[in-house]
């Protein structure tokens, strides 16, 4: 059997990562073992040893998969400030109305199936979901610092954050696709209340 | 052996079923089998299915512990309106913050797990989450009426779950103590928008 190229490796790897990141929002994280991965990919368990060494290793690179999905579903044109934490909250909400897998989003059930499961996978999870926090608070510091908001930018990422997150919420587990609007309404509340206090 | 009374095996059930919870709020319920349940508790499995007859059973006698002791926790005096709704808002953010299980509140871990594993288990956590949601949105439709607030109810419910939410997963997976108060003060501050919207 010829080798197969690097080129043809890395599409292979990035297929099986796409198959498993689907497979994880719906049994979970901890559910993606290497061999139920293999049934449904119709592969070898030697095949994906082969990909991925341990079943940790496996989870490691659903995480980063997800979250390299995660960042190009959620990118903004602007640079700064209001603008850029309007724009931030508005992707960031379609991309889970519309881009995110079959379970909804990743991150989400990830955080809760893994808070309690100490190691390398729940330290990426959470380093991860911490920097999407921070960028939040970033452009709503710059907004502050801009005056077009007055406020805490801590409680303002906080508060956009969890409307995020109960849109998720809603929409998985109710089917509430009037959620989104909620979440849109809310933020937009939010904003115009610092835009008030900012006289803007 | 002597027949154990029906009190003993009440008290028994009690006490597997708190230990079952304990278990699912860390490992997640899919996690939890009647044999790992019965290593916990050094018990036979062939104990735990004269208790439960499935895992299916055990799941859904776990859901419904799960809600009989958040129902006992999240207790109010106050019997209407805005009055019940700081006071539903704040009791329940206190559980989450020193009752909940060891891996944190229960069915928010719950729900983000059976969201897309459809029967029995799904629908039962849907209906407890929505009657809870229901709770909210009754005292703040009452707070409308009684012109304490002004806006919509349901917009309002949708907006203090989201918060206690967020302060549940900040803990648990940041450990993030400070969200507590920060869900604290975004409550206020939805109710006071509301009592100003209402010229309280």
């Amino acid at each position: 059997m010829p080798r197969r190229s690097v080129a043809q490796t890395a599409t292979s790897r990035r297929n099986i990562l796409g198959r498993a990141i689907d497979l994880a929002s719906v049994e979970g994280l901890e559910g993606l073992t290497i061999g139920r991965l293999a049934d449904s990919l119709k592969m070898s368990k030697s095949g994906l040893f082969a990909h991925f060494g341990s079943k940790q290793d496996l989870q490691l690179a659903v995480v980063n998969a997800a979250a390299a999905a995660f960042e190009e579903a959620v990118t903004v044109t602007e640079e700064a400030g209001l603008a850029r934490l309007r724009d931030l909250a508005g992707a960031w909400l379609r991309h889970l109305e519309t881009g995110a897998s079959r379970g909804g989003c990743f991150f989400a059930a990830a955080s809760l199936e893994f808070d309690d499961r100490p190691g390398r996978v729940r330290d990426r999870i959470c380093e991860l979901t911490a920097s999407w926090m921070a960028e939040l608070q970033k452009a709503a510091t710059e907004a502050c610092e801009d005056g077009d908001l007055d406020g805490d930018p801590e409680q303002i990422a906080f508060e956009i954050h969890a409307f995020l997150q109960e849109a998720n919420w809603s929409f998985q587990l109710h089917g509430n696709a009037a959620a989104f609007e909620r979440a849109t309404a809310a933020i937009g509340r939010i904003l115009e209340a610092g835009r008030a206090a900012a006289g803007r």
